[in-house]
């Protein structure tokens, strides 16, 4: 156990899941490398070994016009997110990064104040560590724990 | 990052939690210096610049009030709080003091049994770390994500 | 405080949580000393004095039993869970043990997909630091906030 990378990942974490929950999603892509993964997917499906996800991007390029996406769209606007992470399982250290596991749960809270717990599952991440910016994830795959998936997945996970 | 802030305001924050939840209101004041704030407010009211309050508070003695008017009223009794909170994300630190932002999720749990997700939130904090008696709160904001604020605003959150 | 303590119980809680969400219930008997003890209860059974339970274990034998119980029943097929717990509070310190205080939630996911806030509660645990396999859990009390308890309680908490 290494004390440093566990308060360094639960910092970008915390980092991550606060610029989401207070609505500063034009930051979101910032804690993705340039060539950085993002992926959504359920646990069932990791389960059955197939590679389905309800959202997948590659890059950094495709966070950011997917912010701009839903912006414009503004079907975000009634709600709003509040995550709650735990304490991050450190996987695999190599040079300069690792990979981490990380429990969340995420509740909604509609513009109406009407808060529910909106979905439950575990991030599965590789980090970089050095990077001239900072601690960035180079793959985030959350993996939900429901299959019931909203068809209003607006605001990342 | 500070890991040894970060460690000791993670460590106020569940001790914190931890007497609101095991029902033990008359320790609740002793976290807040002589002349602390306490402040509940929405993120509505703060995205907008309103000074509005559902609670407000300016000392140690109006939390004992509180928690007096509390224990003699008996509106608190049929229910009970579990506070799950984020890692704190230290924003400035000042010669021995300073401030946090840890996002929360609190679940209400009445006599009957029933579990609800009952409030979701930031706790804004800046804190003392060096008192005699460790650290405290000068000021704590309890900003919640819903502007649904349920009347039966009872137990400090 | 001792930072090093904290790490330690909150990687070990991390790491027990997550066995019991990825449905590696095997491995959760390997949390306990052999001679371990585990025990559900309720916050109104532990403020009455009442030594009552849901289910007591006196060993890493038996919760092996139950494990293999649940696997031949399958009645927990349908579930899954989601530990988010708190940062741990260590109540006392002895020669290669200590006490600690940890709150919990626990989301359950049905397998339509169906989410809902399941338990709340705390962790009273007392936890054995320097086995030859790590820290391990020689007593874990699972305290319930609420008296209403699922009379499917199939998986371990």
């Amino acid at each position: 156990m290494n004390i440093e990378h566990i308060a360094r990942i639960a910092d970008l974490n915390a980092r991550y899941a606060e610029a989401i929950d207070a609505d500063r999603l034009e930051a979101w892509p910032d804690f993705f490398l340039d060539d950085g993964c993002y992926r959504i997917t359920t646990a069932e499906n990791v389960a059955q070994g197939l590679p389905l996800s309800m959202m997948y991007a590659t890059s950094r390029a495709m966070l950011r016009d997917r912010v701009t996406a839903l912006r414009e769209a503004n079907v975000y606007e009634g709600q709003r997110y509040r995550h709650v992470l735990g304490t991050p399982l450190i996987a695999a250290a190599g040079v300069g990064s690792l990979r981490a596991r990380t429990g969340f749960m995420v509740a909604r809270v509609m513009q109406t104040g009407e808060t529910m717990l909106f979905a439950t599952g575990c991030y599965e991440d590789r980090i970089a560590l050095d990077g001239p910016d900072g601690a960035r994830f180079a793959e985030k795959t959350v993996v939900l724990d429901s299959r019931q998936v909203d068809t209003l997945l607006a605001i990342p996970l």
